[in-house]
């Protein structure tokens, strides 16, 4: 039986991935140096396409890394000599406050039960602070900061370094990028790609602090320190050698969601969220975990099941469709639903469909 | 034209690459949860044959990374508080002491010109050292140390760690892990596999150190500082979301190799070696670089073209055979040729016969 992955990241793969995997291996995009001009090609197609299907600004940076998770670190590392403040909401605003823990730093968070939503408007930031952080789509609660809120912190604190977490929101999320300084994902969420590949979008502002941080003898990190990254960058290389064949595969999955249009995708999973929100918000034993409208992830939703006696995630798997668990404590309670662009609306239909019959 | 790869790494693909991935596209690697049982399964089999290949003791750990860049980074952030001791040969042994400066440790070195070699028994390593890195095979210069030497500084420096670079050795060097603390690698030259992932061999010994660099405040990183690693490794995970597609490929080509024998994996290398340094011996106009036999690589060799007044590889890459350039500054005077597992005797051979008409 064909599977259909709606696990939130790794997941489904995009439908033409598989297709430009193989035409990868036709043209040994496997075997090519990270010093040739073809990889060169490859990089700068990646930066254009990425910044027209995004609409970021021309002079922003594309740095190349592992994962998110390394993203957050480099971001620590290059951008807050002692204090960073973090919008905690979930398991992975936390992990970015634990990271700049780690990493030697004073950061600062206030936090909110993952189901409520911050009061933005009462919250006073330090005047010492040198990063705001936020998680923009929390994979592992499934709750949203609308954009709005985001933008309007940033221009509250114009002095302060805007760092944003899109990674189970790109490309959906409309976020204007000039209003914030650096902005990362990794490419096994919406891009339908498997994992191994993390991309920071980064303002000459941010760049600008590494190399004053750099001046202060601070450690920045060495070869993904901020300056390394784009002096390789402005080359279209990278100081290691990186994975030249998953940087192929985005740049092709790019393009085709700018033929397709990046307004079409999102509506698209707008549709999607409506048809499965409104189911759920019908059900007694399976129910929607984020209650308030404005909160609600588009692309990943979390399912109480608590009041439900059945395995869900088991016998959803048996009908071919294969779901996340409930994230830490939540595993066996809750369930995960991505909502990607590799998910057709029909698709949908036919997990609403199985959901009915729980 | 079909191309063969004789680039340093990324080089060509190992030959059974192209039929795993076919197989993973079935099974859905690119897809599964890295929390998934299957994940762990993959994680697991994966340590299991890299150590039956290469013989690594069972306490060793076996930690995940983005490339071998990284592992340097990783390594001195872990097991240096101070002074690291670097053999400078080439490019990629500087690489590794300048990470070590670029991360705020006081490396120490002695260098040789890359075609010499280093006269062991008289460097006294001081006391205060605590980790001596060397680069057992230079992907730059196509020089090798033979690990007779690499063991016996060990044997002469028991308290000191020692950490080898095998990036483009591994697994041809036949090392003796246990009397080494860190070896590392990527994926990208040996193993012929599409470039990102890198791996760290780690001893007990370079984990507790890293344990107590943290007791005492020193900054050792934060999602891939050695006691992260390990504790996401002895439950089969990662941390971050890692290449899972790379790592599920990793298993199978060690697989393979075991299958086909690591002994005649390595006299097949030895045999190509030889093959194509006997004839550069012969030759007045392209000739090897390194002179002296011991210090040969036999996995990469490096051939002096600045005798020639052809564009050789130009005119090799027009018969399918594609050749790295030369390292840095030696760009267009050298080329270098791997010599890899996905390489036949006879791939050997006709590479051979071109060269003769040049």
């Amino acid at each position: 039986m064909k599977k259909i992955f709606f696990t939130p990241g790794p997941s489904q793969l995009y439908p033409t991935v598989s297709k430009h995997i193989e035409k990868a291996m036709q043209e040994d995009i496997g075997s090519i140096s990270h010093r040739s001009a073809q990889f060169q090609e490859i990089y700068k197609d990646l930066i254009q396409s990425l910044k027209k299907l995004l609409s970021i600004p021309e002079d922003y940076h594309i740095f190349i890394t592992g994962s998110g998770t390394e993203a957050m670190e480099r971001i620590v590392q290059n951008c807050v000599e002692n204090y960073s403040f973090h919008f905690v909401n979930g398991s992975f605003a936390k992990r970015f406050f634990i990271i700049a823990n780690d990493s030697g730093k004073s950061p600062v968070s206030v936090e909110v039960p993952v189901d409520q939503k911050f009061n933005f408007k009462e919250i006073e930031i330090p005047e010492n602070i040198e990063l705001i952080a936020f998680t923009q789509n929390e994979t592992s609660s499934g709750t949203q900061i609308p954009v709005e809120e985001i933008t309007a912190v940033a221009k509250k604190y114009p002095k302060t370094l805007i760092a944003v977490d899109i990674v189970s929101a790109v490309p959906y999320v409309d976020l204007d990028y000039k209003k914030v300084d650096i902005a990362f994902f990794s490419v096994q969420k919406l891009f339908g790609l498997p994992a191994g590949l993390g991309l920071m979008i980064v303002s000459p502002r941010a760049t600008k602090k590494a190399e004053m941080l750099e001046d202060k003898k601070i450690d920045i990190g060495s070869y993904h320190s901020f300056p390394k990254l784009l002096q390789y960058e402005q080359k279209q290389q990278t100081h290691e050698t990186p994975p030249v064949l998953h940087m192929y595969l985005l740049g092709k999955v790019v393009t085709d969601m700018q033929k397709k249009g990046i307004e079409n995708i999102r509506e698209e999973i707008e549709k999607k969220a409506s048809l499965l929100y409104d189911f759920l918000d019908q059900q007694d034993r399976i129910t929607p975990f984020v209650k308030e409208m404005a909160s609600r992830s588009q692309t990943v939703i979390v399912v109480d099941i608590e009041k439900t006696d059945k395995d869900v995630k088991k016998l959803l798997a048996k009908k071919g469709f294969i779901v996340g668990s409930g994230y830490g404590k939540n595993k066996t309670t809750q369930i995960r639903i991505a909502n990607f662009p590799a998910h057709a609306v029909q698709d949908f239909k036919n997990l609403i469909r199985e959901l009915k019959t729980l």
